[in-house]
């Protein structure tokens, strides 16, 4: 059993590589729930759907989020009707919100309905979210000399990433409580955990904030292998490097392993940045150089073989 | 002041030629609310909705129901996915039914809630539910000799009105809330009441279900016009012929005016109907023939100026 801890873009792409070289049933995706918000009387789960459309190849190609070929007749509307617009629904993807809401209106846990949505849309792979409780990643920023909390999406759409930020709080995550499906999985055999080429900060760390999935991590028997989000001194997708900086970090492969420190194990590192093989190492982790840029389902395939490589190879050392 | 009560597409229709020879501030339309329904977590308001979008100019012209020009992006993923896709919902009308159940979420009635959704579509004639709590139209059945009890939408849309109707119940009726601002018009000066063309049994019979109204109605000192929903024995459209039948009762406006007793006054039947004018009058009721088939909007205007003259008339002879 491989479990891979997800966001959105970088999670999404190599969780299809896993699911293309791993059988389902050998696979768990925990993804980031710390990003969802409510909105227009939906729950907005965008890193749960970015992962959904893409393991279903529906996803849209370059956005990084919704789906191909989407209509906006639903939002024009909504625009035309003088309605919040700031965040775009678009028709299709309006399907899954309504069936999402109606479910958890039913009293369903947001797990049961992310398993039930995967599966209609066809995915044999497990997709659950970190938490059935809301965790909310608030970021807290400096604007003019003034301290300020934002809800993430605040931050992430609306204001586009422009606020400086100080730091992160991830409310709710103290009494987050793991799906059942996925306490399951922790008390069972599990071969790695995967750490995709995610946000440090505002995907992989809401998780590391669960403390059912931290305590488990902490007293692990098995390896943490990461794949770097950061190639080449940038972020290959969202705001992670210019976070980086405005924490006081550089941004650099080696920042982030410096960052993650123990609850990484080992590291794959992007070939372009190959010559920080060595002081990765010095960190004391396993290095792996590999061409982590997943620009389509067969590079995300091959990096997946590889990363599965290398855990298995960590795994015989020990 | 006139106050139109209407329900779907007849009551529409009216409501268009009312307003259009009516300034804004002399016509209340107050819409039968007893379709409305909970579905995918939306509430659906029929008749509020096609008299909305009928004012609004933005109306199907064929169908009765939804928006010109939609699309079902939406609606055929909601298929695609194996959600309920018996009751159609376009992309555009979703934007309405979005806004509408995010504002009763808030707390507010429906019928702000209603004029505040007129008011984006640049309505400028005052649209009413005839109450802010739920009615509910049930439709009592008799199948291969088994009583039954339906809900409205199941009876009219599900099973497309197959049934036999033996009767119709509102629930709700009894404990029905008038909204704040249709109490304030009753409590004025009205100048005349108007029943549309619309189904007596299952939109003018549960606007004549909520207590207020009907205390109001029969203590009233303006004479009630009625225009005939039957035409030539047959409904314009809809189940009303078919209802008539079932119930025992002949198809036509002499019985449709039989029907209504007391409640009115004075009826506007059409010009195909003209045979019946004395059969009619002899029930004490004055009558006006007119042509009442509004297939277009100059038509509806036509039919309106008429009825209010009719009404003026009867004014001055009170």
């Amino acid at each position: 059993m491989i479990v891979a801890l997800a966001g959105g873009v970088g999670g999404a792409r190599l969780a299809v590589g896993l699911a293309a070289v791993l059988p389902p049933g050998a696979l768990t995706i925990v993804v980031n729930t710390g990003d969802d918000f409510e909105h227009m009387g939906f729950t907005i789960c965008p890193d749960l759907d970015t992962v959904m459309y893409t393991l279903a190849g529906v996803n849209h190609p370059q956005t990084g989020w919704g789906r191909a070929g989407e209509t906006w007749n639903f939002m024009n509307e909504i625009r035309r009707l003088g309605g919040a617009d700031w965040f775009q629904l678009g028709d299709r993807d309006l399907a899954v919100h309504v069936l999402r809401r109606e479910a958890l209106h039913r009293g369903l846990p947001l797990s049961t309905v992310t398993l039930d949505l995967a599966d209609r849309f066809g995915i044999r792979h497990t997709i659950l979210p970190m938490s059935d409780t809301p965790v909310r990643t608030r970021v807290k920023t400096m604007v003019g000399g003034n301290k300020g909390e934002l809800a993430f999406q605040d931050y992430f759409v609306r204001l586009r990433c422009r606020p400086r930020v100080t730091g992160f709080r991830f409310a709710g995550a103290r009494s987050a409580r793991v799906p059942a499906a996925l306490a399951r999985i922790m008390r069972g055999c599990v071969d790695a955990v995967v750490i995709c080429p995610s946000n440090p900060f505002v995907s992989v760390a809401p998780i590391f904030a669960v403390p059912a999935i931290r305590t488990w991590l902490k007293a692990r028997t098995f390896p943490v292998l990461a794949v770097s989000p950061i190639v080449g001194g940038v972020a290959v997708k969202g705001p992670a490097a210019k976070m980086m900086r405005e924490l006081g970090l550089k941004p650099s492969t080696l920042e982030v392993a410096r960052h993650y420190g123990k609850r990484v194990d080992a590291w794959v590192i992007d070939q372009r940045d190959a010559h920080l093989r060595e002081r990765i190492a010095h960190l004391d982790k396993p290095v792996l150089v590999a061409d982590t840029l997943m620009t389509n389902a067969t590079k995300s395939a091959g990096l997946a073989q590889r990363v599965l490589g290398f855990a298995q190879q960590l795994k015989n050392v020990k």
